[in-house]
């Protein structure tokens, strides 16, 4: 199924490659820290370049994007990997491994435009069209390499299902680069669509781009295919260093925030290393909170009922100081049906704050804002900023958790061999 | 010398593969055009990006960097021939051509990287170093790609020094390789040198793509090897394209600025297509003003004489309205022998205005800022801002016509075989 040379297995060069490769990261994250420091002046006197913090009694200006700096320092590191590798390569003497040096290049690609397209982003404030043009055209590279490296659409299908159907695998074809191009898009969003509060877009990245490299970690020790795994951890390491020291200020009470320059980052190359190491459905298993947020989001998103501008967690300032469930109102008699059936659903299930109550004469409804964080609030009451934040945190790790229960222990129940 | 993949002749298939960029970089050039009068008013209003143009009578705000948009466009045509290169390539039959994607990738990736710093430049203002580092790591991956390319790191003698020598090739190994990383960086910032007149650094880019553009027209001809010189030629195409919607929106009176984004795009686009195209020596020919004005300014950039932090030609707002020569002053008796020495030599060729006066007592001079704009202002005397540019641009392109007569004819008196 794949070409000789990306299946090689060549386990000598592993250590010397990854061992390289930690030394790097673990440089880039104390540069990363170095940086925004110094940039912290620059980006709040010099260039005026600062968001308001909204959960906090005070108004203070906050340095935004500093999430240019760390995927900076990113790419440097990245940039002064690849030549360790390439010395690695025409050392063995064998023939030059081309199609792993397209991977890594596609690859890098892909993240620098994210990065690019994130920082646009924050400076201009783009229309959706123009964020969904993007991704979508740098994943282009990415499905192109999917294809020369073996082209498998096929999928395996459960144990149970095979007699029924008569086969084993089905082929999707066509229909799997379009799902795979779906995973670009929808990486490079994911991160960004669970923001605002200090510490969890960074705190997103860091725990599924972890949740993933050990994921890599456990298929290098278990499976002969080493290189597909090595590749996305060496992508994933610099990445990981380079947020913890973004997170580090971050963190409640904030000092920087990201900016969109890093959920796109953070989600371009986890979408990246997913197509690439062929294992994307794994990845979408360690999305779940992101997927389900996303889900739950859409009523809202195509606006099916109604949706205000803001839909973060409303701060009250004058109050206990904490978090509050925020809210959209409307007037019940002008609600259109499909509004109604999606609500009454959604509080079938309990996930929806539900509220009538009277105004100017006439009858209205408040329902909590579909987002992932507002309904965490629906559960658990006002929460301080941090506690939300550690709140949703701790979902993602269960989630993770969850994912590496489903990848390697229900799947023996579902399928023979497990890979 | 070359891998048979790269060298392989397909005509059949270079008429469809620059048909669809051509019309691709139409595309592009019109949609630019749109787009940058979409953003003028984003610019101004809504994000306050924008600075002031120097040399007019009445301070206007003119929106900065527009070079984004255009490379934006850019970046989108490109990802969008990918996969039309790609169906032509799989749709042959013989083995996949995975060197050519690699140059291919390595060169967008370049460009893209080129496209990120000066937009993070325009907006955080970089320090030097930062910007040397950059160049020099995106142009890694080119050099890696030019050495599995067969790694040609031979100069052809002069055919009067092989005998001379005794040998006809001098093979220059690793020096090679420093030379075009130094060549990467050099037209990273070549277009960036002389700048700050309107249309001066779109003109530039314009002027010397399309030298290189049709270099590349004559090499597909003339030689059977037409991977290269296609490549080079379809990475150029849509760049011309966008950079003539700019450069309308740029010239006299300018309604947009460029800033150092298109810069370091048009630098890093042209250094990359000379470097994979093994033409960098040819590329330098294209270059000469840029090179003779780094020549020309390394006593002011390297402080041996007095450098003052704007160069520019100076607008004489009160009197004629033409752009003067502007000048570095400084006290005779302070300046050391260096100083005067380059003065002097300077002096001997006529390439400097030099005048002595008296200030408070002691003996001062004034010499122009070493930059080819004020050169040519002291050649022709002041001029509006818009014959300075159609001045420079002249010289530019005389410098290309010279440039292909030493290409093409100087050539055959010392070597017997011109390729």
């Amino acid at each position: 199924m794949l070409p000789s040379e990306i299946s090689k297995h060549n386990n000598e060069n592993l250590l010397g490659v990854v061992g390289a490769n930690v030394i790097l990261s673990i440089i880039a994250g104390y540069l990363t820290r170095h940086f925004i420091q110094e940039f912290i002046p620059i980006f709040l006197s010099t260039k005026h370049l600062f968001g308001n913090d909204q959960c906090k009694p005070e108004k203070r200006n906050i340095p935004e994007p500093m999430g240019i700096i760390a995927a900076g320092v990113y790419l440097i590191s990245i940039f002064l990997f690849i030549p360790v590798l390439f010395f690695l390569w025409i050392q063995t003497g064998s023939e030059f491994p081309n199609l792993r040096l397209n991977m890594l290049l596609a690859a890098i690609l892909s993240v620098t435009t994210g990065i690019l397209l994130g920082f646009v982003d924050d400076m201009l404030d783009l229309r959706w069209r123009h964020k969904l043009i993007f991704p979508m055209l740098s994943s282009l590279p990415l499905l192109m390499i999917y294809y020369i490296c073996g082209n498998s659409t096929s999928m395996l299908l459960p144990k149970y299902f095979q007699s029924f159907v008569g086969t084993s695998y089905i082929n999707l074809g066509p229909l799997f680069y379009i799902y795979m191009g779906m995973v670009g898009i929808f990486c490079t969003n994911a991160i960004n669509i669970i923001a605002g509060i200090n510490g969890v877009e960074v705190g997103q990245g860091l725990v599924i781009g972890a949740s993933v490299a050990l994921f890599n970690i456990i298929q290098i020790y278990r499976l002969d295919d080493d290189w597909y795994h090595s590749f996305s951890l060496c992508m994933l390491l610099p990445f990981l260093s380079t947020s913890f020291a973004l997170y580090s200020m971050n963190v409640y009470p904030a000092k920087v925030f990201v900016g969109d320059t890093y959920c796109y980052w953070a989600g371009m190359l986890l979408g990246t290393v997913g197509i690439l190491g062929h294992f994307s459905k794994t990845l979408l298993l360690f999305c779940i909170p992101q997927v389900f947020n996303f889900l739950y989001s859409i009523p809202q998103l195509f606006h099916f009922v109604p949706c205000p501008r803001h839909r973060l967690p409303k701060f009250d300032a004058k109050g206990d100081q904490k978090l509050h469930m925020s809210m959209a109102e409307f007037e019940i008699s002008k609600t259109s049906s499909l509004a109604k059936l999606i609500i009454t659903i959604f509080r079938l299930f309990g996930l929806l704050h539900y509220r009538e109550f009277e105004k100017d004469g006439s009858k209205w409804a408040e329902i909590n804002n579909l987002t992932i964080l507002n309904l965490i609030l629906k559960f658990t009451g006002p929460l301080y900023e941090y506690r939300l934040n550690q709140a949703f945190l701790g979902i993602q790790i269960f989630c993770s958790f969850c994912a590496f229960l489903c990848r390697f222990y229900f799947a023996y129940l579902l399928y023979d061999v497990v890979n």
